[in-house]
């Protein structure tokens, strides 16, 4: 049985996605980020970076989305979920992720948690201000150069869409306007319907983003 | 013929290592970012993200290190450059390198790249402030929880060792003691005595990192 550590509404929704999608036996435990959980000792046991998600499997601990993405993906391959025997089209699946967690992720995160990176207010302001341009231009950047359609990689839904997903979960939050990205959109609505997705969003008791 | 592209002193150099360590047949295209060449309209053609690395490949080109880096790993199964057939030993290397993207260079890029997520020049400042801090910190995670030695994953060297040691060139330039970084500069100067790191320094005309 793996078992996954998430918070609601955090990147940990797309390895959740994954494993419903797969078929995995799994089960689910939730960290109150409000309350702190994540940098309880209990928790920095398991993950000692204090962050989401960590998957607990037989061999032991796994943590950062691509990773544990395309774990999934490899233990469940009749799910389909990754191109696992094309080395070219499993890079073009990992730059996709790898962009997600490094920039387009990063980008979001001086938002709520730029006191990573700086100590004082107005700096922490300075930061928020800028957060709409720079997630609306890296999902600019995703809708006019990088997605493919309907899916991520194109006719073949993979680990890349409930990532993209996840983090399209964001978007109004961000202070981007929706309309300004149609594809993106769109993609949204198309995993949002996904039975998998319903599940994992009923069982972290996360609404669905608008249409 | 694969070709990479660089410019020296960045992330690229772990790619060009992996080229190397793997015997593959390569070629290198500096770009100057002193002269701004990777916001060019022909390097935008080959990477619109204005990044590096870039590597193009007979199948089209790839971005982001921890993709090109696995591409390489695959493409070149006899230089054993990552354990490819054991599913969890490869996300944990797979989690090694994203949080050297997430998190390590992130926090480095505060410093001199501060301008991608803010505008002011005293939250530019605040940042270059606090660089010394988050990377010491992700850097002594990485020597106390994470380095398993003499390599990152234990007694196999792997893709995940030039990408350490790329970010760990850094470490001077941002401040950080290496005195304090034992394991870490050990590991320096094991990569650096490596042939392949050593051509590939060469090549790129960068000096190796004092011992």
């Amino acid at each position: 049985m793996l078992k996954l550590f998430y918070s609601p509404n955090s990147c940990a929704l797309a390895s959740h996605i994954a494993l419903a999608e797969a078929g995995a036996p799994y089960e689910t435990v939730r960290l109150d980020f409000a309350r702190n959980e994540q940098r309880q000792p209990e928790y920095l046991a398991v993950n000692p970076k204090g962050r989401v998600p960590a998957l607990i499997t037989e061999h032991g601990i796994l943590t950062e989305s691509p990773a544990i993405l395309v774990y999934i993906a490899q233990c469940f391959p009749q799910a389909g979920l990754a191109p696992l025997d094309d080395p070219f089209a499993f890079a073009q699946l990992q730059s996709f992720n790898s962009y997600l967690c490094s920039t387009v992720h990063v980008a979001h995160a001086h938002r709520m948690r730029g006191y990573r990176w700086v100590d004082d207010e107005a700096a922490l302001a300075a930061m928020k201000r800028k957060v709409p341009q720079t997630v609306g231009e890296a999902f600019r950047l995703i809708e006019q150069k990088m997605f493919k359609g309907p899916w991520v990689l194109g006719e073949r839904y993979s680990i890349a869409d409930p990532y993209l997903f996840t983090m399209a979960t964001w978007l109004e939050g961000d202070g981007i306007d929706m309309a300004t990205l149609p594809v993106i959109r769109e993609h949204r609505n198309r995993v949002a319907a996904r039975p998998a997705v319903r599940k994992a969003l009923a069982q972290q008791g996360v609404t669905p983003p608008p249409a």
